[in-house]
C-alpha cells in the first residue's frame, strides 16, 4: 500500500498530476476489455507526448514496474488486461492526426486517434485508411497496430501488417529509448523488418507513439449483391465460380442459415431463407450493370433464391444489403438475451476468429454446427468468406459453470478443427491471454515450437526485463 | 587444402556426389552477382529436398562452416556473394511448383522456381503473382523473398513483404530444425510475425525451402498513357493531379529527359522530347475511353507534348508504350559502351535504389543531376514515380580508379540526399555488402541505431553461430 502510494506519487512527478488516476472506478473502467476479461492495476496514466512515454518507461525499467499499454480495449482476447501490480498506460490523450498527403499516400497519426476519425478526415479528400475491424468506431491506431487488426476489406487490403509504413516507438529500457522505424514510402529496406514485428505484437515489444499509415483512394464505384442459398455447398460453389472467373472481389461476407434466421430479430431490410452471401466488387460505373448481371447469373446457377442487387454503395446502404452482416453481433446478443434462463444474469460471449482456406469453408461450417450440437451450445456463425476468416460466436450465462464448461469444450474442438483444415486459431483478434494454450497447440501441430523460442528471444531483445504487457501470448 | 577436401567429401556423403561441385569454374560462376561483386567458395551444393538442406545446415553448425544461400544471384548489392571459406547453397534444384488454388488464392512453390515460370502457370487460369522485379525472368521465389523484391506493380501490390502467406525454413542450428511458419490464409495471427522478418533478411536468418505466396486475378483491362513533359515540375504536377483526383494508379513510371535522350539508342517505338511519364490504370473496358480522356486532359493541362494512349495492355504492347522504361538498363549499358575511353575495359555499374515521397521527386531529380555534374559522372535516371522509388544508375570503367572514386563520392551524396528528403537508401534491392555503411548512416540520422542492436540479437536467435550468409547487412 505504501509502495503503491510512492509509485503513484512518482508517476505524478513524471507525468503531472492531471495525467495519473488511481481511484478505484477509473482503474476498474480501464481494466476490462470488450470480452469482459477483467484485471486490476495500481493506476492509469495518460501521457500526452513521446517524451512523457519515454520518461515513464525509463522509470518503469528502473523500478521493475509492469506497464500495460492500451488503446480503446475493444480487443476480445484479454491482450489489454492489466495485473494488479502494474500500471495501465492509456494512449488516449495522444490523439492528433499530425499530417497526411494524398500525393505520397500516407497519414501520420498518434496512437490514440480512432480509425473512424482518421477516415472522416481522409474521406474529405476522397481517400481512406482501409483496415476496418468491426470495432472501427472505437478502435484506435495504436490498438489496431498492436492487435494486427483486419476487417471486411481484408480480402483486398490485407490487415494492419500491410498498412504501416513507419513507426515511432518507445522501448522499455533504461533510457526509454525512442526509436524511429521505416519511413514514408512503401518500399523500404533497412535490415530486418522491425515494423511488422511490432504490428500484431499485442503491446509486448514497444509502445507505439506515432504511426505512418498507407492510405488509398476510395473506389470510384462499388456494386454489391446479396443472395440466399439453400445449402452451404451451393454458397461456396458460387464463391468458387467467382474466383474461377477471376473477378477481383472487394468484399465477400456470409452468414449461415441458422444465423440468418436468428438475425431476423434485428429486422434487416433484406430478407431470405438459407445461407446469406454478400459480394461487393469495385468497378467503373459504366460496367456496373454487366458486373451485376454476371454476379446474379453465378448466384442463380448455384441455386440462390432471393437475390438483391445494388449498383452503387449508396444504393446498397439504402437497400440495407449489409444489415444482416452488420447485425451479426447485436443479433447474437439479442438471441442470447431471449434464450436466457435467468434474466438477472448476463451472457458471456466468446467471439471466435478462426480461418480456413475458403475452399474448406463448407466442410468447416458443417463440422462447427455438428460440434455445437455435440456440446449442446448456442452459436451464431458468419464471417469473411473471401479470405476464409470465420467468426463463430458461442455464449453461456454468467455463473452457469456447466454451460461454461460446454462452451470451452466446444472451443477446444473448434481450434483443433481449424488446424486440421489447414487454417489457424487466430486471424485478426490475436492471442492475448485466452488463446495462449491454443497457440501452443497450433505451434506443436505445425512443427513450429522452435518459433516460440525465437519469439521469446525477440521479446528479450526489445524488453529485457519483461515489463511490457507481461503474461500475454505465452 | 586437406581441410577443404574433407569438407567436400563430407558434403558428398550428406547430399550425394551429384549435388556437390568443387571445380574452379563452377565456383567462379556461382560466386558473383548481377553487379559483378565477386567472391569465392570451397564448393557449391545443390540440395534437392528440405531434408537435405536440414542435414547440410546441421553439418555446417557442427563444423562452424559458413553457408551462403543463393537464388539466381540477380541481386545488385553483394548479398549473395560467398567468402572463400564458405559453401554456396544453390536452391536451383528445388524448383517445383507444388500446388496452387485460385479459390484460396495461393501458390506453393519451392525456392528455386523462377517468378516468370510461376506466372506462366498462373496465367493459364487468369491469375498472377504480382511482384515483378526488373530481374523477373531470372529471379527465383527464394531470392525474391530474401531480397524483399519489389517492382513496377509495387504501387498496387507492394513488395514481397506483402505477398508471402507461409514459409517452410531450415534453421542453422544443431539439428537443422525445419520450421513451418504462417499458413494458407491472408489473416494469420500466431505471436510475432517471423515470416516478414525472414522476408528481406538477405539469407541471414534461415534457408527458405518452401513458400506459400498470395496470388491475385489478372485485371480484366488496363489502360495506359505515355507523355513527355518539358520540365520535371510539370511531370510531378501531373502525378499530383492524378492522386488528387483519387485515380487508383496501377503503374506510374518515369525517365528524366537526359535518360529519354539516351534511351533513343534502343530505338523505342514511341518517341518524344523531355521527361517521360507512363501511367497505367486498371479499369473496366466500358470505362476505358473515359479514363484515357481524363488522363490525357491531366497530361495536357500540365504541358505534356507527345501523348500516346492505349486502351488495353495488348494495345500498349503493340505500340511499345513501355519500350523506353524497359530499355532503361540496356540503354544505360549501351551508352556506357559508346562513351567508353578504352574499348577493352568493361563498365562497372551501380544500379541505385533510393526512395523519396513522390511529392519530393522533382526536387530530388534536380539535385541528383546537380550532384552528377559536380562529381563529373555519367548517370541515367528513372524509376517508379508512383511509390517514389528512383533508380539512378552510375558507372565507371573497370580499372579507372579516378572514375570509381568520383562514382563513390556521388553515391555517398546521393544517399545523404535520400535521407534528407524523408526517403531511404534502399527500397527493393537491399543492403548486402555495398550498402552497409549507408544503412548505418541512415540509422544514425533517424534515431534508429538501437534498431541495429535489436536486429543483431534477432540474428543470434535464429543463427547462434553466425554461419548463415555472414558479412552482410552490417
Amino acid at each position: 500500500m505504501v509502495e503503491r502510494k510512492r509509485i503513484v506519487e512518482d508517476l505524478r512527478k513524471i507525468l503531472g498530476r492531471e495525467s495519473v488516476e488511481d481511484d478505484e472506478l477509473t482503474i476498474k473502467l480501464y481494466s476490462r476489455d470488450a470480452a469482459y476479461i477483467e484485471g486490476s492495476a495500481l493506476a492509469v496514466v495518460f501521457p500526452k507526448s513521446t517524451d512523457e512515454v519515454s520518461a515513464l518507461l525509463s522509470y518503469a525499467y528502473r523500478r521493475d514496474l509492469k506497464i500495460y499499454p492500451q488503446g480503446s480495449t475493444s480487443e476480445l482476447v484479454g491482450s489489454s488486461t492489466p495485473s494488479d501490480d502494474g500500471v495501465i498506460l492509456s494512449l488516449s490523450r495522444m490523439n492528433r492526426i499530425k499530417e497526411y498527403s494524398v500525393v505520397d499516400m500516407y497519414a501520420i497519426a498518434e496512437p490514440g486517434v480512432r480509425l473512424v476519425e482518421l477516415n472522416e478526415v481522409l474521406a474529405e479528400v476522397g481517400y481512406m485508411f482501409p483496415i476496418d475491424p468491426a470495432s472501427v468506431k472505437s478502435a484506435t491506431v495504436g490498438g489496431a497496430i498492436n492487435s494486427g487488426a483486419g476487417g471486411m476489406m481484408g480480402l483486398r487490403y490485407g490487415t494492419m501488417k500491410d498498412a504501416v509504413l513507419g513507426l515511432e516507438v518507445v522501448l522499455p529500457d533504461e533510457k526509454g529509448t525512442v526509436l524511429r522505424l521505416g519511413g514514408r514510402t512503401t518500399k523500404y529496406r533497412a535490415g530486418y523488418d522491425l515494423i511488422r514485428l511490432i504490428v500484431g505484437s499485442e503491446g509486448t515489444l514497444a509502445v507505439v507513439t506515432e504511426a505512418t499509415l498507407k492510405i488509398v483512394p476510395i473506389p470510384e464505384n462499388i456494386v454489391s449483391i446479396a443472395a440466399f442459398f439453400p445449402s452451404l455447398d451451393d454458397l461456396v460453389n458460387a464463391v468458387v465460380e467467382l474466383k474461377r472467373r477471376g473477378i477481383n472481389l472487394y468484399i465477400a461476407e456470409f452468414l449461415d442459415s441458422q444465423t440468418v434466421d436468428a438475425a431476423k430479430v434485428m429486422k434487416p431490410r433484406i430478407q431470405g431463407e438459407g445461407n446469406l452471401l454478400i459480394i461487393s466488387v469495385d468497378i467503373a460505373r459504366e460496367a456496373a450493370d454487366r458486373m451485376l448481371l454476371m454476379l446474379e447469373e453465378i448466384m442463380k446457377e448455384n441455386n440462390a433464391s432471393a437475390v438483391f442487387k445494388a449498383s452503387s454503395m449508396k444504393e446498397a446502404e439504402e437497400m440495407g444489403i449489409f444489415d444482416m452482416r452488420r447485425g451479426f453481433y447485436p443479433a447474437s446478443i439479442k438471441i442470447a438475451a431471449e434464450r436466457r434462463r435467468d434474466v438477472e444474469r448476463r451472457s458471456i460471449f466468446f467471439i471466435e476468429d478462426i480461418s480456413v482456406p475458403p475452399s474448406r469453408l463448407a466442410e468447416c461450417v458443417k463440422r462447427i454446427r455438428d460440434l455445437a450440437e455435440k456440446h449442446n451450445v448456442n452459436i451464431t456463425l458468419g464471417g469473411h468468406i473471401g479470405d476464409g476468416n470465420l467468426h463463430p460466436n458461442v455464449w453461456f450465462e454468467e455463473g452457469d459453470e456447466e454451460g461454461k464448461r460446454r462452451a470451452l469444450e466446444f472451443l477446444d474442438e473448434l481450434m483443433k478443427l481449424a488446424i486440421e483444415l489447414d487454417g489457424t486459431i487466430s486471424s485478426e483478434h490475436g492471442i492475448g491471454t485466452t488463446k495462449k494454450e491454443f497457440l501452443l497447440m497450433e505451434m506443436e501441430r505445425k512443427e513450429g515450437l522452435k518459433a516460440l523460442e525465437i519469439m521469446k528471444e525477440i521479446k528479450r531483445a526489445f524488453d529485457p526485463k519483461g515489463i511490457l504487457n507481461p503474461g500475454k501470448l505465452w
